[in-house]
């Protein structure tokens, strides 16, 4: 990559290049006669739509990952998960230090947006640190599933198996090679806390598993660490208890299992939307106001600087507050006592108008082009969007015009639309600094 | 109602039990025997839900109104919606002028909140202004609607509908005593043009009408004018072209038409979603993309102090504004070289907020009482939240709780969410004024 003149690039720019160019070798490989049981390879929209779903982190897939693809396949997929799942520069610079280049300040900066830090300083550290806490928790979440698996199937295929749904899991990536997602395990406590926990780890973000790995107390943590402990909790807990109060009595779901299984099913069903993609019961058999339900918690999605999707916890926290800022009365915006600047809630409403308008319009291009109900469509669009890669059962099913706007859609989610608004957008000159007078205008 | 002692409430509350008031007393009107045809008068529920919707002016119905109520019962619904569109307290202070009472200054402030104003003076002038206004729009109207109906029907039919049908697209309220809304209409000019005028002028606001009336040019018309045209054109311009994109082809709707009809029904499915509920294609028969789409416009709505709801184009405007000021990395929110100040924004953002959270409970309710497509469901909670009026069937099959539950967001959109936020909020004391320090969180 490296001969490639970055010169005229802002970070932003180039990070879209780079996440285009892994997405585009690995299309390449997956077409590849060695990468599919069939031995004639995958057709390029599909390779391209997989492999994009692999990187975006997002795991809706148009074959099963299995039966489709041999072991070759399924590593190029869990590669390009692991690039996506740390982010492309952390990758780069596990790179460069493997054959001992020095990083340029333009590398760092790409860095520094890749993994949404403030902070230019200490970024080779962060990267060490990244990587560290990476193949830590994936190592550990191998070996607790590896206890589980080896019961089920001999001990090379329960490695393999271990350490390709830990990675997938903590990444939030969703793909699977048990062939229907975790559907054999719904009341299974060991599979079930295991892959959760990696989910919830790789979804809060990396700040915020150094500050808890650091011991503090909850009113020593930063305002970001409070934030996201907060919204997630009280997403978990919300979660568990809609979906066990709406999917009780729903024999394809809830209905037929035991209270232990009940109560791990509601659970699992609250956690992947943040935004693993694993399943535990069947999604299609889900009723449509569950489905609703999950939409938003899919459109919420992870937290910062994470593997996972969504317009973010922090986001939703911002939102929040500002509703309560407003119905009391308040001037500015404050969370466990400290005030929010106006350019970072102006950001939160941004990033929330922008992917609304997304999906809406995704939707309503996918209403025109596919034949299925409206809610599966919705469901597609937010899971695309959001990464996350729970499906109805639609993906498949998908036109060609359909599988082009999903890919977009993944890619989009992944680098944030902002980012491609930026990206766009911020070349253009700024005109002097005018303030204009102030003037009111009513609302709502 | 001066016996009640309003000393302790605040205009927010006053709002809410006078608005009370209004309905109860509609739905007493509409039980007796003499407003219904088959002479037994309505079901309370049915009377309470009919007289919610006139009263919000929404124009959701359990019954036909047409076939069902006698002309002592459409005529309650007419001064209901009359009442409603203008606003309560603009109601009682006409009220007050006919037996020359003289006005209170806690009158005073519960009208400047019913109609969205900023200052307390001149707020006589102001109530009167509006009547004429009001009165001088639906005589004209009226008028334009007899020339055309006089050659259908006797004359004294033909002035009663005509009256009926100006002061029930005026107020945005959608009632109609056709029995199948403008169906008969889709392609008349003269009653479409009529209606779409008169819909537009009810859903703009006063203070706007006051302005163009004025014959000012545009860059010295306030912002909130400037911003109420621009977003309702964009808004008009917009729904007709996806509009007819989308129903083009539709047989059903707009498949079979003429040129000229495609046209003007393309047109009214933009104007009607601001939120008047008329519609002259049959609603359900719309794509799902259409209807979709459809959800979007009654969601935004209509322009603040005006007979319409949802909320409102200065508010999605105001939204857009946020998302241009992001995307270019300015301080400030520009509008028209004005700077909007953050307190505005946050109360847009905070009703957009409290909006779509009552919207996705009610649609997720609905999915669980009653026995429809998902669509549907989102359509009606969304029509009757933005009191539109629109809906693809399913109102008359509504279970005794969805009836319930559209009652109450039929009135939660009528009064503003956030009035109801405030109402119960407000009284609580306000913290000393203390300044939390500042600190940054990710967002996105
Ligand atoms: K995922
Ligand atoms: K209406």
């Amino acid at each position: 990559m490296s001969k490639i003149n970055f010169h005229d690039l802002t970070p932003a720019q180039v990070l879209l290049m780079g996440y285009a160019v892994v997405i585009l070798t690995g299309s390449i490989l997956l077409t590849l006669p060695v990468a599919t049981v069939n031995g004639e390879g995958m057709s390029f929209l599909n390779a391209l739509f997989t492999s994009t779903s692999a990187t975006a982190v997002t795991g809706l897939i148009v074959e099963n990952t299995a039966s489709f693809f041999t072991m070759f396949g399924q590593i190029v997929i869990l590669v390009l998960i692991q690039i996506g799942g740390l982010g492309i520069m952390t990758m780069s610079t596990l790179f460069a230090f493997l054959i001992g280049k020095k990083l340029t300040l333009r590398h760092r900066l790409v860095i520094q947006e890749d993994l949404d830090q403030f902070q230019l300083s200490g970024i080779v550290r962060l990267v060490r640190y990244v990587l560290g806490v990476t193949f830590t928790i994936e190592g550990l979440g191998a070996f607790f599933l590896f206890l589980r698996l080896v019961r089920d199937m001999p001990m090379g295929k329960a490695i393999y198996f271990s350490i390709f749904h830990a990675v997938s899991a903590f990444n939030n990536a969703g793909f699977d090679i048990f062939g229907n997602s975790l559907e054999n395990f719904t009341s299974d406590p060991a599979i079930n806390l295991t892959i959760c926990a990696l989910i919830i780890l790789g979804g809060i973000g990396f700040a915020v598993i150094a500050e808890l790995y650091d011991g503090k107390k909850f009113k020593n943590f930063s305002l970001q660490t409070k934030l996201v402990l907060s919204v997630t909790l009280v997403l978990l807990v919300l979660g568990t208890i809609v979906s066990f109060a709406l999917e009780f009595s729903n024999p394809e779901t809830l209905g037929n299992l035991s209270w232990q299984g009940k109560g791990l099913a509601a659970f699992f069903l609250s956690v992947t939307p943040r935004t693993a993609g694993f399943n535990t019961v069947p999604t299609g058999a889900l009723r449509s106001s569950t489905l609703f339900f999950i939409i938003a918690l899919m459109f919420i999605g992870a937290s910062p600087g994470s593997t996972g999707g969504g317009v973010k916890t922090t986001t939703f926290g911002a939102l929040l507050a500002v509703l309560y800022t407003t119905a009391t009365g308040k001037e500015d915006v404050e969370l466990y006592k400290r005030r929010i600047g106006k350019e970072v809630i102006y950001s939160a409403i941004a990033i929330i108008a922008i992917s609304l308008m997304l999906v809406v319009s995704v939707t309503m291009i996918l209403a025109i082009t596919e034949e299925a109900a409206f809610i599966d469509l919705f469901f597609e669009a937010v899971s695309a969007f959001g990464t996350v890669g729970l499906s109805t059962g639609v993906t498949g099913n998908l036109s060609v015009v359909g599988r082009i706007l999903i890919i977009f859609t993944m890619f989009a989610g992944r680098v944030g639309p902002l980012t491609i608004a930026v990206a766009i957008g911020e070349r253009r000159k700024r005109k002097a600094n005018i303030r204009y007078p102030k003037e009111k205008i009513l609302v709502g």
